[in-house]
């Protein structure tokens, strides 16, 4: 149960979003930015969503793991094993080396900020990564920060219902987070 | 020096606003929200200020704790040994049992949503916390969480300089985050 008075029926951040409007609004426009409008060939919206579904995943909040890592199957293909190969061990997925690079980044950011090494960075640009790639892996690690601990932090209803998180997810990869569509 | 190109001269998270503008726009109205235009007579800003500075020094991120800390103490008539006294022992500082009660619940924000224990959230209520100001909790650690870690995982430059946090300070309760000001 919700430690606050959270709308019935809502999942995970869903309930927070539509108890305070206000906060909600700035923060479903920052994962629009970092996670569907941003993407690039070499750091995709798919990619953006492998890593906020690990960040989630080292942070063990099931409703972002689940709903992030559902937009990234269905930018994959409709493939559920990359997400759950990078959850497990990124450096062993089927993914490019910048953007395990990346994750090594997101890595240590959802630890701390500071444990970010020069020696990472210079990893990621190594294998291609730009100013703005290792930017925004930095704010996604550094943004999940904040949505798990939102997420769990209000205790939120968050169902065990594959099918909700697949469809979520689709949602989420096709029209992004503007709207609570 | 930061891991990438950020624009000179600027310091702690002021340089990631002007290195990505389209991300600055919701992180600072988040804070505006958060901080500046929520507080009301038994969470004020001041109160919602020393949150943020005391979840900043937990994760040891010395720019938003120096800045938020200058802002907080603006706000308490210009003392600056409060904000020192949250930081280093909030249950025995000069704060309202109620104030206390949520810098209680930010401190397991802080390390993880799912520390929150429903004994905290019963323990705010009986000392006259909505649950407005509960959210507003969670979610102010939460935001820092992210705030903080952007601001050290970018590696980028913060200033020992004493008059430099009260001017920010200063400015930051007066003014508000929306601004560049």
């Amino acid at each position: 149960m919700p430690h606050i008075a959270l709308p019935d029926d809502m999942p995970g951040i869903t309930a927070g979003f539509a108890f305070r409007p206000e906060t909600a609004r700035p923060m479903r426009e920052l994962a629009h930015i970092l996670l569907h409008t941003s993407g690039t060939e070499g750091f995709s919206s798919r990619d953006r969503e492998l890593v906020a579904a690990f960040v989630s995943s080292r942070n063990e909040c099931y409703f972002c793991q689940t709903s992030h890592g559902a937009a990234a199957s269905h930018l994959n293909g409709g493939d559920e094993t990359l997400v759950d190969a990078v959850c497990r061990d990124f450096r062993s997925a089927a993914i490019s080396e910048k953007v395990k690079s990346l994750l090594a980044i997101a890595e240590q950011v959802q630890i701390d900020g500071k444990r970010v090494t020069r020696e990472l960075v210079e990893e990621a640009r190594a294998h291609g990564a730009t100013d703005l790639d290792i930017h925004d892996t930095v704010l996604i690690a550094a943004a999940f920060s904040m949505y798990n601990r939102y997420v769990d932090g209000l205790a939120t209803v968050q169902p065990r219902d594959t099918q909700m998180y697949a469809h979520m997810g689709q949602r989420m990869a096709e029209k992004g987070y503007n709207s609570a569509g």
